[in-house]
């Protein structure tokens, strides 16, 4: 029988180790998109493999080759940690997916504590990484841990998988998958994340993730920068192209406007609308934690709708153009328009960069500019979603049961997980997105935070889900 | 009887001395908007009042305080040099207005040739401030020491003004020119500018600059900046809404949407109109010297017209947005869009802030975003126009046809002079601008040069123009 209270009362009675745990691993400045702190990423999957042979896992750490740097040199990429606790056939075998490195931090940024010293003020354990994604990774290794000190049999054979470049597009990862498709990966049943965060107070599980298209529309000009003063009111200008286009895209009341981008999503299900209709959300809470007065919708069907399951563009900022405070009477002469747009459902990244690059020419042509458009999609990730049906989310609902004894949301994530989707189509193995972060984690912003209780909880809820996996009837 | 051909070969036999000594002043990096080199605009303030002084000129160096840093420090400004040659009452007093700081250059901008080594081929001398504004200064320096040097009296009294902080807006020089109204202005009767160039290959008088106005269009949404994956779709983003009001500002065919501004320019007239017809101007030369294929005019008049007295929109940049190399998934919490209008006849500044706060907020009022929008006008700087039937300009013809025997352009610059305005209000006095500078000299571009041919004939023009403003009948 599941001996779940013994092993919920070592977690609580170890929780000062493993917040201890935690400061260790958040003091090491794994940004892995800054190149100077690349010993200390180094340095992090060092201490990551160390943690796990102590336990006892056949610990391998994968060299996955070298970065690129924009200057032409190069640099070794951090090495991926796998692991293995358990090869019993006679189980199912799951891998746990997660990564140590972290997003840049600053005190200057308007951090109210030192980013990397972990800080705990009411029961919230402050810290670059805390729950992006470290906390979560120190909380699965924990829940194996305890299994160990209190000699139970592990109920499932448990893989981990730690990357540590994540937060820059988990450079080599997809090689290093494919692989080992027929090695690393032949034996995994199930593939867990848990590396995003709650809807609400109450525990959720998520089953979709958008993707997305990411564009450059570069418009160009006189052969440099030129004098406003000088040449304004003569040449044709490229920023003013750019605003032009750029400003097509979509509507004030969120309309995109790009023909068949919308025409392309999957049509919201009765039993979708229900399912939203039944999940927690406090709009003033979403309101406040963002600091707005209105959002988009007044409605929460409309305002889950448009977080998770349709398409959104947001302009992110123009390359080449006066960027700087202060003054400059210039004329850029060659401008580049960032935009992104989310992908769900049954949209196909293609497909889009068609219907962008199609459109973009036909609204630019229509200014009889005689500047030059060029639109690139440099990022195509796809949405992946789950079906919610999936033995999966039913130990899930389980554990969460178990844990807090609540019924979890059932959520989407807006953001972009694109690991999940490499996952799905290289080892054809199913996913369950299982988060332990609280919904106000701040996760790559100042102030990032992992609640005491998320992670304590969370250890527990891990705990509870590899029992609740061994359950499942195997291979289905 | 005046001894033009003397002095003109005395030119001739010590051009060699001059480019040395335009050397020596390029080699000293006098970047006004680099405050770490500002002890070398201080000794470039110190070398030209030095020159001044050894040829016997009255000097002083004017202390015109502090500039303050944006972090809160304060700077010295450099001082500003006045120098006087002559002072007898019977005859005219011209001041001439130069400038002796540079716009910033690094050779890794594109220079073919060290900045800031001043480099001869094809006879143009390239250096970073040879044409803006070190040549011209002393090609008015050198006018004044050939007369000594023939033992020729002055044939008009000729004081110096010389700035150093003309590049970032002459800081510190308006309170300058006040404060010294009845004391080094009283016995001023022409102000006389050589800081700007000719429009082809044919001298020029100029007559007219455009005045600018700066506006910041800050548009403020959520407390801080949003992962666009979480967040996009829930919030009315501040990018998409200044990016919508930018793109009311003017239209693909370069017509100002802003109601009242085009009304508030004067007509053009037929004279104006014959003026134009009459300027020498190769369209090719233009459209290769900038790199474009076509321009917003096909018509000689037109394009002149909207180069130098008509109102032009420039969108310079947007501050707060994603503006690196790179993706980043960003939605940015605050964005500041920064435009300028060229200021022309009949318009006010006063005016055109009132016009343009008016219209942008009108227009921000129909998208009903929550956002919050912000307009100012940080610089604000009327146009400048003379009278070209100035008995100034007469002298200018006449001193053109002397030195190249041709009539010369009468022109106006798109740019700003600023003091020019301040000059005329606070004095009182006529001004003309008497360019040497080629019409093809880069300023503020990389590869700025001043052909050897301009500066030599450039410091006949001075001389013969001193001659010829003697000339005119006192008290006018
Ligand atoms: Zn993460
Ligand atoms: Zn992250
Ligand atoms: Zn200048
Ligand atoms: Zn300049």
């Amino acid at each position: 029988a599941f001996q779940y209270s013994e092993l919920a009362q070592y977690v609580d009675s170890h929780q000062e180790e493993y917040v201890e745990a935690l400061r260790d691993w958040v003091a090491i400045e794994s940004d892995s998109s800054n190149i100077l702190k690349r010993p200390d990423l180094h340095r992090m999957m060092d201490v990551t493999a160390e943690k796990l042979k102590r336990m006892g896992g056949s610990v391998e750490m994968v060299d996955i080759g070298e970065q690129e740097l924009p200057e032409g040199q190069t640099v070794a990429l951090p090495k991926v940690v796998t692991a293995q606790f358990g090869n019993d056939t006679q189980k199912h075998t799951v891998c746990v997916y997660g990564h140590v490195d972290v997003q840049p931090a600053k005190l200057e940024d308007g951090w109210r504590t030192e980013p990397y010293n972990l800080t705990e003020i009411d029961a919230n354990l402050y810290g670059r990484g805390a729950s992006d994604n470290k906390a979560p990774v120190l909380a699965w290794i924990h829940a194996v841990e305890a299994y160990q000190a209190l000699n139970m049999e592990l109920p499932v054979n448990v893989k981990f998988l730690i990357e540590g470049m994540e937060e820059t597009g988990s450079n080599g990862l997809d090689a290093m998958i494919l692989a080992q498709r027929d090695t690393f990966f032949s034996d995994v049943d199930f593939i867990i994340i848990s590396d995003c965060g709650w809807l609400s107070k109450r525990p959720a599980l998520t089953y979709g993730t958008r993707g997305n298209c990411y564009f450059f529309a570069e418009i160009e000009g006189p052969r440099q920068d030129l004098h406003s003063g000088v040449y304004g009111g003569t040449v044709i200008e490229p920023m003013t192209d750019l605003i032009g286009i750029l400003d097509t895209l979509i509507s004030p009341s969120g309309k995109i406007l790009i023909p068949g981008i919308r025409e392309a999503v999957a049509p919201l299900t009765d039993e979708e609308w229900r399912t939203y209709q039944d999940i927690e959300f406090d709009f003033d809470l979403y309101k406040n934690k963002i600091g707005v007065s209105h959002l988009m919708y007044t409605n929460k069907v409309d305002l889950l709708a448009h977080r998770w399951r349709h398409p959104t563009v947001t302009i992110h900022g123009i390359e080449g153009a006066f960027s700087d405070p202060g003054t400059k009477t210039v004329i850029p002469a060659k401008v580049i328009g960032k935009f992104s747009i989310r992908q769900v459902p049954d949209m196909d990244p293609a497909q889009v960069k068609k219907q962008v690059t199609d459109y973009l020419h036909s609204v630019f042509a229509k200014r009889k500019s005689p500047n030059k458009l060029k639109v690139t999609m440099v990022i195509g990730a796809k949405p992946w979603l789950a079906d919610t049906k999936h033995q999966l989310y039913d130990a899930g609902k389980a554990a969460v049961k178990r844990v807090f004894d609540v019924d979890p949301d059932l959520i989407r994530e807006g953001g972009t997980i694109p690991i999940a989707q490499t996952f799905q189509d290289v080892t054809g193995k199913s996913i369950i997105m299982l988060p332990i972060g609280g919904f106000d984690d701040g996760m790559h912003s100042q102030n990032e935070k992992m609640s005491r209780y998320n992670y304590i909880e969370g250890t527990k809820l891990f705990i509870a889900y590899l029992h609740e996996v061994s359950q499942l009837k195997k291979s289905v």
